[in-house]
């Protein structure tokens, strides 16, 4: 039960890093790697070749601006491809959301909020669930126990 | 080896009907309902939990306007839950895509684009290619066989 | 004349005191809760059986991104149910404001200004003056007062 | 019990029909105007003066373009406004809703969704369902109705 | 040779300083007043109908989020008059704008940009230009001095 | 009292056609050119100094896309220049309504709403109002004509 | 002297047309194809290597939807590639264009207007005119005849 | 081999600086000038025309808010013209980028990110690289330079 994490620039640790934090709660194996779509296209091919080898079997990708690295993963992997839409610059997110959801028809990406790298981490979760009971059963407990935290704080004065 | 399709009203059934052509393609068993996060809610938890029951490994939820339906179905199962935002009254889709990608930490819908049904049985189907190889399978001889026809009328007049 | 607050999570709460201020100024007795839509919905399904039974008689829901919660209320009562989309994350409440407002034919949500949690209250105490004449003459006279505080500021140095 | 509809021009007509048609469903009294905001301001007035007095209880207000006839509305009396924006001209609603949801502190209009002019019935009707608990009753039964009606025909084929 | 300012609000004194710093330099008469189009809709009457008397010949009107002031202004003069959209809110001006610039036709409101209350004073100048030949000979000196220092300053290091 | 209309293209005439019907409805002597700012700056340098010597008082200007005629056109005048975003290609409207109202300080563009060309010959005729008061009469007359007209059909079946 | 027009699909040919148009009136030879960067990223690259070698100079890729193509092309290339965001689907070409014009750092695309693919031929034209004098005044030719018919046809009655 | 980069006023210098940091590192020769569009329109032509003759091969203009300087200067030249949108104000660039990328058919301003002056001098660079191969070369230099530091510092802690 492998993931792995790849960010679109050095400058989007701080948000992904959400993401790692979360498998690492539900005891998720991952690699993580600055790879960009456009700058070093030979690199995110080999380390996919990579992925694809080692055992991993759902991807988590960030990026901004235009925000093609998801799009790109997907087109080279039948692996699902889970794309994190960043706030960066003037457009602050809603670019990156357009050009990760909008994909083409066949290659499809799944898109999580703007910023939401936790939720992807979630969403990953979720999809080795289906795989591996005893991660479903893990995120069952989680929830659970967000459920009574909640409940607990529920009453709150204004 | 089970999906199922939950449509948010009747008048989503054009849209959604290109994600079932596809599951059908993949040879994917499906169950398909018609399901109101808001006007049938009790629905919506009884048919939720009998899916939980029958097999249904991922959830794919079509729905317009304010666009609940994916959100509340997630917040109800730990099965992967893909949301299709489906262009419908005046903001055209833009609704829709907010109301549904933008979900709270811990309670992720992985979104797909605006109209398009057929990437969310493709998603679908890649999230159950993590567990079932012979689907990942399928799905790679239909993307070579996409892409041997792509190439074939690549070379085009203008 | 009773009115309730909800609260899509803790940090609403400094957007939400301004309708919680507004209902006391007014002598509006009202309860507040945090309850989330996706993250604890039986919880929120036994608070608005509650509430149901208590004398509460308007509601109002703040909640921010995809902001589902006053939608899920109205799902769930005939009572009438006020959304206040709040402002959070990269886009800045837009998408609380589709998510809210956009809400499916025969299920409403009266929609106020982003992050604008006063008008709600005052929209709230509108809603029991139709029921409550001494308290629509409350509101008259606050009217009346705000009225004569303007005109006595009206002219202004520039 | 009785309500009175606004429309900004003779052009909102055919959207404000849906509001009237459920307003007849429940039984609801109301009388309906062409008033313009802003090219007949007195008539507005005068009309609104003639509300207050004939029993009226709550007013829909539908409007497009700059749509400030809700707004303008609310500022003249105590009653809640329901503010509908229409769709018409380029921008397509998202300025009327911009122009009536946006409305300064104390002078609240409750916004419903672009064009959806039966919600703001259905919105009228819980309103005065607060004061009279057989129109609540009626819409309760008409909400059981439709749960019938939408579990009848939930299943469906894709 | 005299204009009027017109604020939506203490609140935007900072932004509609700008639109009198200009007439000042330009040396035309102004008088300014906080009057909300909503919260004190008898006083922006008596107001209007004071400065119709009093020789003013311009108005400038500044709001944000719904801004419906400078159009209910229009609606009550037809006095040519301006208006500036104040980005104040989530929605940062937008909601503003177009409040103020979709006006139904016959009632035009001459719409600046957002908190560009500078632009509103040099446009109120030219259309007084179009009378007062002399303020138009102020207008020609001061954009002749503009662009001696701007080709002063053009050749710029990086 | 004499206006001039540029029409940024051609294809611009029928929106802009409700400008003139309205001028000449006002009986306002008015010339019209098509001058694109992009394919004809020398024409439109020409045109403009033809302009300030026939006794043109008012200039009106629409145009679409990137719609930087009216704001070109202002850079080169004194008069009074209304702008007039048509709504053109994707976009919409939206790229023509931001290009024309979003002008540097000092010189402002007086914008009236996407499509909206019959304002813009209203507000043509208010800034001339100020200096020819039989104008300004006939404008009084007029808006109390359709007040009258207003009125008449105000009562209505929905 | 050659160019190449890339199409991110078959449904594109409508819209690139205008390019291959414009392509053909300046006497540019160029070579066409349908590739898309997600679906066919091997052929693309194959394609891309053989247009380095045929004496390509400037490319045009026109795209849809998360556009990624100009963008993945411009990764692969020290060519300039133009790209035509294209309206399709529910967001109507805003997707295209933020996917498109929003590269990161060192990977430029030049980006034109939504849908204007002879914009992008024109582009082109010029980038080659830097290079090829006579194509330079080919384009000067073409504008001063533009300019004279433009003239011809300025004034117009409204 | 020569560029020039145009600012439209003093306040983008420190956004375009980045463009010129980039023209220095790759040995390309510039000017730079603040040349407004709209208030010093005729210094602007006299500088198009200075800089047609010191032998200027490409142009590259930043600009804020209606942002016209980029298709003002496409109008008067046909050099290459790169668009840099720049934000500043409430709307935040998305006003620059609509006003430079959607110009009219014939005339095409080369548009980039918003707030990317560095890739405008990357664009810059490859229009030159079409003539100078040397310059191409660099360009191929400095690709492979930071593909080799991006796969050194791929590998990455979250």
């Amino acid at each position: 039960m492998k993931a792995a994490i790849f960010l679109g620039s050095q400058s989007d640790k701080v948000t992904m890093k959400k993401a790692a934090d979360v498998l690492r709660e539900l005891d998720i194996e991952f690699s993580s790697r600055v790879v960009s779509a456009h700058r070093s296209p030979e690199l995110l091919e080999t380390t996919i070749a990579e992925i694809e080898q080692d055992g991993t079997e759902v991807i988590i990708a960030g990026a901004g601006l235009a925000a093609h690295l998801p799009g790109v993963i997907a087109s080279k992997t039948l692996l699902p491809v889970i794309g994190v839409p960043i706030a960066s610059g003037a457009l602050n997110g809603i670019d990156a959301l357009f050009s990760i959801v909008q994909m083409p028809k066949s290659v499809p990406v799944a898109t999580v909020g703007v910023d939401n790298a936790a939720n992807a981490a979630y969403l990953a979760a979720e999809i080795l669930g289906v795989k591996y009971p005893e991660l479903k059963k893990k995120l069952e407990n989680l929830r659970t126990k967000m459920k009574e935290d909640l409940a607990k704080n529920s009453v709150t004065d204004l």
